[in-house]
């Protein structure tokens, strides 16, 4: 069935009983004019992001659960990269007539998921109607009782990742050679271009990705940022706002097993995956030399100079290289 | 120039700088992964509105300053409608290519303006493109001590409204037979098709609506709503949470002369503007009999009957009739 055939009113209602479960803390969720929630006595953490057909994502290369769980992951990383607790999150969607009602509740399907993974709450949004293809955003709140920012980087910090990099974009190069709609959230598998157990992870960390959870880094880290756009676009923003540099080792950036393989099956350079491919949603953060930090160091923030340094130890300087959009 | 020609980076830039000014109360604002804010002692506020190209504006209709402004008009006009006073915006926007630089300034400047006039503040967003079409969306968080819900209208209660009902609507046919932007913000004006000082104050109702203020209204009202998709539709949500029914009388309902000379010209019923013509944002609310009220009483809360009564004294049921998406 289309929206056309079951209207505004009806869908929100189906939305309201699914997202209705009481708390605490919430005073009014879906339903009214706005939300009202207690907040908790702690610095208050806010972050919003839109997801547009055709640009964030493809119909043909995604499905409906996927845009869900990946617009939940992407807004609750951007808490996560400031050392916060995610707690509420606020939905906006606008479909066209023709879309088919069963992608939205998939898409809500996948909301759903990474709510309970992230345990956070929908508390209100707003659903309309789009001329043509799907936008979706979501703006989550959270807390901090120390919120690391962008600009505590100082000359002497170890850079740090929490996680490898360039699956995502590997995945994503994986995802543009089987040119459909992979189900994985259900099972659904494909050993073409190469095995399976070389391209789940990668599809997965493209198709599905989870934001990480700062834990311990948070206590430590000067300043911090997740890995959204590219390290190399991110690393600067965070130099940036700190108004210092950085030197980073190509040999000490982590690589999975699985995105060297599939890279160099792919023929593209895993290094360039690895510096200039978004959406691996690491945290990239700084820690003052000597601490015990549970994440793979990268290199070091320098006063102003930002170094590339190669596998071969040629340095040559680094300039943001990432997605921009619009270019 | 267009967007294809700035790149994302140095808009982002601009807007920052344009919007930098800091507060005591925030810690953190454009530029980090969060927003970082020190919520007040009080329960807290979170509303969210989507406008899209094609569906919520023209742009063979509307300006790009009359979008931005309405964007944040329309947000506020959901925390007052809370009984709320609204503090922190956040804004996404997703627009093509091909989009003007001029017409992003513009929405910003439409959006500046608005927030001067509610006191409330940019902290975040997200810019990115879109294949197709401009995409807006804002998040407003406001705080009150003692929020109205639209859940607490008891039977005897009053049914209230804050001023003219179908102005904008009004507007809106107004400005489809004068087909194109109007600038008024700038001055612009036209005597077509009848005389200005008849079309001024129903096109700005349209074009730059201004969120009602509850005022003393927030200390009274035992429920209350915004009047966003139609008096009709807005009123039988309010019953629905309250569990009531209402009786509205025709000729209590505020009508603004120029919006009776106005649909007469143009052979439209005003009342069927009144009732079910939306984006007005007047308040409609609900106060026990008896309390002083500075708004105009346009019916009385039942049990369970929802009955509008009409010039001659007939009865008939209502329900809801106005705007829904996708029908």
């Amino acid at each position: 069935m289309k929206l056309s055939e079951i209207g505004e009113l009806s869908l929100l209602e189906r939305i309201r009983s699914r997202f209705a479960a009481s708390a605490k803390d919430v005073m009014a969720g879906i339903g009214d004019d706005s939300a009202v929630v207690i907040p908790r006595d702690q610095p208050l953490l806010l972050t919003t992001d839109m997801m547009t057909e055709g640009v964030h994502f493809d119909l043909g290369l995604t499905t409906c659960y996927q845009i869900g769980f990946k617009l939940i992951s992407v807004n609750v990383s951007d808490i996560y990269a400031m050392g916060g607790v995610p707690r509420f999150v606020l939905l906006d969607l606008a479909a066209d007539r023709k879309t088919e009602e069963q992608c939205i509740e998939s898409f809500f399907d996948g909301v759903q998921r990474a709510m309970s993974i992230y345990l956070v709450r929908l508390i209100g949004g707003d659903l309309s109607s789009s001329k043509a293809g799907l936008a979706v955003s979501a703006t989550v709140m959270g807390y901090a009782k120390k919120p690391v920012m962008r600009s505590g980087a100082r000359p002497g910090d170890r850079i740090y990742v929490t996680g490898t990099l360039g699956d995502s974009a590997c995945g994503l190069e994986l995802l543009k050679r089987i040119r459909r709609p992979l189900f994985i959230e259900t099972g659904d598998r494909t050993d073409s271009p190469m095995g399976w157990r070389t391209m789940q992870p990668l599809l997965r960390r493209h198709l599905l990705p989870e934001a990480r959870r700062p834990g311990r880094v948070a206590k430590v880290a000067t300043a911090m940022i997740d890995v959204s756009d590219g390290l190399l676009i991110d690393l600067s923003r965070l130099c940036d706002e700190s108004g210092v540099g950085a030197r980073i080792y190509m040999r000490h950036l982590p690589l999975s097993s699985q995105m060297r393989k599939a890279a160099s099956a792919l023929g593209i350079e895993p290094y360039a995956l690895a510096t200039s491919g978004g959406e691996d949603y690491e945290l990239l953060f700084t820690a003052p030399r000597g601490r015990k930090v549970d994440a793979v160091v990268i290199g070091e923030i320098t006063e102003s100079e930002r170094i590339f340094v190669d596998r071969n130890g040629t340095e040559r300087p680094f300039s943001p290289e990432g997605y921009q959009h619009w270019h």
